[in-house]
């Protein structure tokens, strides 16, 4: 049996101050790392030995796999970095007070910002200091390819492709890898695993740093998927982030 | 102008308690991190941007780089590990207490095993615990390629060509390149690139964390080499491991 094991972030410093991220390059929260911690924990418990290991270019998910790994006894293996993996570019809201913004433009508004498949925050100017085309780490990037704001359909349309391409047929060299990444680009893997549609992707809340495990027969096909953990304290964390827009 | 950064990594818990530690995957100590920390501060300072870094296996190279790398808000560069970075193989020594066996064999016996350039302790057999070949990071490497012991000569002629056909050619790619590694592995690279002879790099002792710049004209000469730091500092520094032998 194959086995991939999603791992949404710990807390980032503002999770915390309750702004949104997107791309905004922001450390983990003590809180954070402590949840890594335990991810690692539970991960070793359970026998999990991963071959190779995917995360974004942002340092909440670098650093929230290093923990992982560590506490694994696991830091020497392979790790694969890629901006597609990257969270949803949330164009112009970025470093914006999710309660402020709900206060200002309504709940709703702010919901279909977050929430709405196919809508997405008015973007960023390519030449202003939030610019991703200002940081080096993107130089790669095409403008095409580089996003200014996002709605989730261009998220999984970012992401989908590098599951198909990289990560997945990473399977066949190891039986077990593991991808440490954000609430939107792992939602974009899920959909596609799961044929989730594009209205109910919506309502699904990752919880921040537990394993979802997903496990794949010889053919490559989705057997079963569930994640490790306490199903009270997933559900109490499932729950902290839907409420995230809320005044 | 070119650049490669060597790094010996920080102070690991062996190295405190003075025992021979070759391919055993001990941890960083306090001091340690402390020391990465800096040399991450000092690079930061100094204006290095590295473009890739590379390590070796074990958790005190993998982790002095992560520190490194994070405090120069790097943490989303690639890096690539590969075993041929790693500390000279001790043989059956690795485990023992530098002091304790040169009381045992006498100071310069241990000199030798240490220091010599061709001649290797004893191996430790292929079955034993503390063998490679019963670490799964090693599966890929043949049994002509696995050391159960090294001399300098069989780290140097491990680590060269890696250098030649992995670190140094991602210089055509990238401006600064960091390699994060050990004592030896690194003595290795620095002997091809200086020239240094057999017997005068048996005394060439690196500093722990202190980042060894050398800097490439546009054919690929090496041109100048220093380290960063405090010059006093550094000599203490390199005192300090010459004197880990003695009683």
């Amino acid at each position: 049996m194959k086995k991939v094991v999603l791992l949404r972030h710990g807390e980032s410093t503002w999770n915390k101050e309750n702004r949104f991220t997107g791309w905004t390059d922001v450390d983990l929260s003590p809180t954070g790392v402590q949840e890594a911690i335990s991810a690692g924990k539970i991960l070793k418990e359970n026998g999990f030995v991963f071959g190779k290991a995917f995360t974004s270019y942002l340092k909440r998910a670098v650093k929230t796999l290093n923990q992982v790994l560590d506490v694994m006894d696991l830091d020497w293996i392979p790790v694969e970095k890629s901006w597609r993996l990257n969270e949803k570019h949330y164009g112009m809201l970025q470093g914006l007070n999710k309660a402020e913004t709900a206060a200002k433009y309504g709940e709703d508004q702010v919901l279909v910002w977050r929430r709405s498949y196919d809508i997405a925050p008015n973007p960023l100017a390519i030449d202003e200091d939030r610019s991703p085309r200002k940081d080096i780490r993107y130089n790669e990037l095409t403008n095409s390819e580089l996003p200014l704001t996002e709605a989730l359909i261009d998220t999984v349309n970012r992401i989908v492709p590098y599951w198909q391409c990289s990560i997945f047929p990473t399977l066949q060299q190891y039986d077990q890898i593991i991808v440490a990444a954000h609430g939107n680009s792992l939602r974009g893997i899920i959909k596609y695993l799961k044929g989730i549609s594009d209205k109910d992707i919506i309502s699904l809340n990752l919880p921040t740093a537990v394993p979802y495990v997903f496990e794949f027969d010889d053919a490559g096909k989705l057997v079963k998927d569930y994640f490790l953990g306490d199903a009270d304290e997933i559900n109490k964390k499932m729950n902290a982030v839907a409420n995230q827009g809320k005044k």
